[in-house]
């Protein structure tokens, strides 16, 4: 039996791969497991049905068997668990994998996420301007120790892994901001984790969703 | 040889117990695991002897032989798979702890830091009192949900777990903010976590940095 995840009917990025299904899709993609989707409305995100797999009433879910998970980055994590590829077998290596995992969903993204959520929800405020090199610095503060911790090296770890694929994730949240582009070690790791294979099938998978809303749209408008 | 963490030499919450520090020791407490701790200052968080340990200049960290990690939720989750006592042996309830984990820190945390952050940094600032209630409808969001999640069991699985202690940890935050108390279930939920034995030991262990740390002062003044 295959895994089946819950994903947006109607992304709001337009297909960008920026929702939260798209790591999910991407580590499955790596370890080579095929999966269904269950496409849910905003309204239907909030039902009953859809809160009983995840109590927040968000995208993704992941169920397999028994197995009823959500949050992302366990998400990642159980995948990364029951397949060979995205942990490595060292236990010191494999714990600092997770460790990015964890960094990537703690530690960079809240300010990505709070920068992101002010620009969509506050723009039209009086402080909105003041408040931005604020939030832009809390953003910045995070990416330079990043960049300082990764420097020349292709991955987080010695090899590509579950914490790598989160932190890419994340940091493609960023990417155009002006913030990502100060650290040109940065924007390289963002594009090797974007040209792997399979980054790009999930990628193509999420978008042929994108594209067929936007076909219903055309044919109901 | 026991594992070393880093803490706060001298903690802002004066002895709360609300810094990173604290899931860590509760968890080896639970685990019945004894360890060191390394006490660092805040201008010793910044310098590269400590970034080597923790590349965003902040505590906890962890060190146990080879093995390095940071990042709170994933040392109480090194902790807990190193350790019986804080993930179920059975494998979807295992998933289902790990979840939660995540879900502290990735959903629940964040919106209660970025409230947190506005009263301590922006409460000078001409819109704090307009962009309170945002915050606040943000928190209580998160709060509503977790609160019908849990319901009336005791804890978030069958047995208290990593996820319940980073949960609790996580909520300490929230606590006497008037959002934790709108739920009766919450509250007791946190005040179970509290009653734990092994939290008691941790929170003492850590009030005793911060009596330390007074008593220099004084001594010094």
């Amino acid at each position: 039996m295959k895994p089946t995840i819950t994903a947006f009917r109607d992304s709001p990025d337009r297909g960008q791969g920026l929702a939260r299904d798209m790591p999910v899709r991407w580590a499955l993609e790596e370890v080579g497991q095929s999966y269904g989707v269950r496409l849910l409305t905003f309204a239907e995100m909030k039902e009953a049905a859809h809160r009983a797999r995840q109590p927040f009433g968000q995208i993704p879910s992941y169920e397999d068997g028994s197995l009823a998970v959500f949050e992302t980055g366990a998400i990642v994590l159980q995948i990364a668990e029951r397949h060979a590829g995205l942990l490595p077998r060292d236990e010191a290596e494999r714990a600092r994998a997770i460790t990015w995992t964890f960094a990537a969903v703690s530690t960079i993204e809240p300010p990505i996420v709070e920068r992101d959520a002010a620009i969509l929800v506050e723009s039209d405020q009086p402080w909105f301007a003041a408040r931005q090199p604020l939030l832009d610095e809390r953003v910045r503060l995070r990416l330079t120790d990043l960049s300082r911790a990764l420097g020349d090296a292709e991955w987080l770890g010695p090899t590509f892994s579950a914490g790598d694929l989160m932190m890419v994730s994340v940091l493609r949240r960023s990417s155009g901001s002006g913030l990502l582009e100060e650290h040109p070690n940065l924007v390289a790791y963002v594009a090797r984790g974007e040209a792997r294979p399979a980054f790009r099938r999930a990628f193509e998978d999420q978008y042929a969703v994108f594209t067929a809303a936007s076909r219903r749209e055309a044919e109901a408008g």
